[in-house]
């Protein structure tokens, strides 16, 4: 029934490669099926005015596609002048799901900031982002460990996320963008590593759900994420 | 407990005044506690490009807030050269939820503003913003109705919104200020007048949550979405 | 011979509602005919550069004007990147004239901004902003003085501002919105409570006006701010 | 008294040279005193939506100080992502002034766009922009009636503009840098041929004023104008 | 004696991967040593205003470069609100070296848009950009002969690009970021596969040079760029 | 052969005259042909933020054209919200050329701003704001070194530039407008004084060259720009 030929409780390949970049701190290419992100995750100078002289540190993101990610090109935002309110909209989900998983007062007075491109999308890119800018952060702080710099582990859990929908009236996992275009609700579930939620957000395109169908998001959702927290696990092993 | 010495499901004191501008085709002052929000719809010519020729209306939403609609005076967004992240939310989530509302079909090729303007802000001005805004669309389309522009009322149901939250580890329903600022999880309910839902938006802030409190959110705002309906027919009556 | 069937010395109905909001240290809805202005004043940390160390005080304005305040909707200026030239050249008047009333020595180093928001326009925006503008700060110096942050009254004579203007080739008082797209010249006169004049600011719009007309409109002017003078008396005292 | 060791009622020396680009329909580079400004008239292919079919041409101006045409160098405009306040308020004064000399019927539907830019600013600068603005302006339709393009002269009479101010106290004509920035009433005249008003401006810069103070500005400001008016009428013959 | 250890005539390794995203009608992964470039050629639907109706087609190309793609992190170009200086005239010299090798009577009247992302960045990204574009530019041209919307082969010849210059006094090929942070004289040679020149463009850094030392650079590029072009040839067959 | 009538290697009238505006440090207006330049040099307070306590000097340059400088008038940039891209290259170049015949040890840490404005443009713009520019900074410094605040002095030698380029298939010395936008070539040359080469821009428009059509532009090029810095020399005598 599905477009892709998938089970409802069915995810996407997911491949995590790290490391991708010499730069960065840290860094990852998630591909969660034709979804494709490349997460930094880069030590930045700058430490936001409100955190001056707390002791607490900072994780914050940012969100970009390329101009040709996407099946036909979008005008760059560099151009246009700002990012779209869609745009900000991802990057301040990202970096509060993040920085759910972080102790702040182990992090330290310093801020990092995790950057995800979308370099070829096929739905779920906020999810995605998500899941590799969480290994992306492990990995600096990873680094940040062994050099001595911080010393007690900041991240108290994965954190990851994974969209969920009502898709020709049926509640399936891990929508792709052939899917996400036609689905009547459509759900993103952000959640730490033990199961616990970090963030949910549901919204009706053209339909409505009530709430035994939210359940049913949520235990798809609750069995994606499983399987993205051990693919997590697995690449910075 | 609660800072207003409300019950834990006590919604505060709701008042929907209309007709308060004398040029907007649909407008009133809404107030849910010590939140005051203006909301007019308007009736207006440009119509976005990517219903041309569709025969399909469109409902859209801008919000703002005065500078010093709160505590400390905020700057001016038309100084500052673009709405902020936050606005640019707020304005998007007010604008789909009322869309959900809607029988574009019946509209007809025409799009109507709803114009959410914060005079006071003490927490909740997105829920109050929809549920007040709701109220202004109603008023417009009667409008459209009574000269006869529409034949077929395109509003299939009320909508409204409410806040709750965990708030010292208890479930509370429409948080105001006092308690937004120190909730531990925050959440928005956008429900229709026959009680299916909308929208939902929980975030942690500092804690996490489990699936028997979000149980006990959505108990909560079905109770006060109830309170808001009866409230917009009252007004509208 | 006026639209609105007035005299031609006759202003519109004044009303002065104060502490209308919460939040100002001082705040008016101020009403002139149709004409109604929301104005707060607050006391702001930020200081301009130019009086740092100076020990002089500074006063400034905003004026904004919502969406639906006018008779067909207006671009919110937040969304368009910009504040309109008409809007920036309004709330440097605003300031001008409230400057001219204040000690700026006995106010000491310190901001208050006086944010003029006009709810419903009908013509004469800027005086109305002007004579509010001042309620709201005369309120917002008392509650400094009455703390002992001031202790001399920085506040020398209430300001007040009229329009008047050639319409129908005669001059009239308080132009409402359907005198003023149709007179041939338009004058804005800023007053003191004494009288002495403060700004003049007489334009011609397809007509020209020559020294005894400049008289008449003067006569005017000084009639209609010595009403507004007692308006803003009787609503602070 | 006066820093320049002129008289009350003298006006520096002014210099209208005219033809000064190859490009522009009209230009002229007016001098008065060290204010420099060069002035084009250019016949625009867009004319502005609200003209479009009507048959009724357009004035419009623009103004800008190049960044070292003062004491200190200002930041250039361009680089600062807008049009400052005191820009646009000076070039709409401009355009207002400079279209209550022209028949907008005999103009004909087209638009003529004057550049005021200042080389080198020693006060007055927005006076000298309309006073030579207006020759460029002449010029250009000079041009379009040659060419039988414009059939009716659509220029009724000249436009120009004088600054007067009271300085120590005392009412003088044509304001240097010097005295303007130490005036304490400040005003701006813009005058017809014929000697009828087109637009008066006068503020108070940290004193007041009175009627008999302004009749005293406005006699100064008549005999300034006429002889701009003779130095114009030269500049053309 | 290069941070490299590579010859002074010696490239570093190339490598192009063709068709890298599912989306564009042509892309490539371009990697010169450590500088990884992602292009794709896009047709677009918008055709700029000035070949409309001139039969004329038009390439043209925007550059960007992933925050994180240097050493330290970049502020995202969306984000400040504009293009920086040299972003602008690297897209320009993309565009404008890519044009030179198309005949844009063959293309017709459409638009070719060329994205230049760069993944990682080691010097020499405007020149790999330029090597990549063409190759995306060819593969999109292939496929639109391949369904016929064009006949006759509008990509008259390679287009590729090398940046030589003075390191240490000595003339060397290639520069990577260690060398080009340090030369004294740098330059960027455009060529079509013929050996012709498109672009030469030579700075002085802190040293100056001679025509000798021109012609020195000037030998070296036209062995890099023969290289180049091999690769490019390799790649797309 | 040519438009003007000129010689091949036959430059256009060069005049230079200097110290045009009181207000600047160093000024001159060249003319190079019909196209006219107001070159100005600024002490200026700011200084940028990575030469601060390096005891390093700056020289920054900034470009602009008049609106009517142009055969058309062109939108003045200080309205469109940002400088175009070729005034943003322009700029770079401008002053990148001039620092590179600055001393910046002996200039002391701070900046001089050379603002290049276009008057009128009749073709070589930036070369004629490079020549003129020069002139400025020379008598800016001299005025510094006058008043002893400059010890050494920072000008090592003069900076000129001339455009060169394939009109009609010749080569040709100091292009103006009629041929720059026929040009199949186009090339900017600048050097120092004793002949040394700073940089050297040749591009291919619509055509493409080889290295002895190079090497033709590189002697005009020589020729043309001895005769600048002779005039260069001349002016500031």
């Amino acid at each position: 029934m599905r477009p892709s030929g998938r089970d409802l409780s069915e995810m996407r390949a997911v491949s995590i490669e790290t490391n991708v970049t010499k730069h960065a701190e840290g860094s990852c290419l998630i591909k969660i099926g034709d979804t494709h992100v490349l997460c930094t995750a880069s030590l930045e100078d700058r430490v936001p005015p409100f955190i001056k002289g707390s002791g607490l540190g900072w994780v914050t993101a940012e969100y970009g596609m390329l101009p040709r990610s996407t099946g036909s090109r979008m005008r760059r935002e560099a151009t246009t002048g700002k990012q779209g309110g869609r745009t900000v909209e991802i990057q301040r989900l990202i970096g509060r799901s993040l920085r759910a998983g972080v102790d702040r007062v182990a992090l330290g007075e310093r801020q990092i900031t995790v950057d995800c491109d979308v370099l070829q999308a096929d739905g779920g890119t906020r999810c995605a982002s998500i899941t590799g800018g969480w290994v992306a952060l492990r990995l600096a702080v990873n680094k940040l460990m062994k050099t001595g710099a911080i010393v007690t582990d900041p991240l108290i859990t994965p954190v990851a996320a994974v969209s969920c929908g009502l898709y020709a009236g049926q509640a399936v996992l891990d929508l792709d963008y052939a899917e996400d275009s036609e689905a009547g609700v459509d759900g993103n579930f952000i959640l730490r590593g033990d199961g616990r939620l970090i963030e949910v957000q549901m919204s009706a395109e053209g339909a409505t759900f009530d709430r035994k169908q939210m359940d049913q998001l949520m235990d798809l959702a609750e069995a994606g994420v499983a399987q993205l927290v051990a693919a997590q696990k697995a690449a910075v092993a």
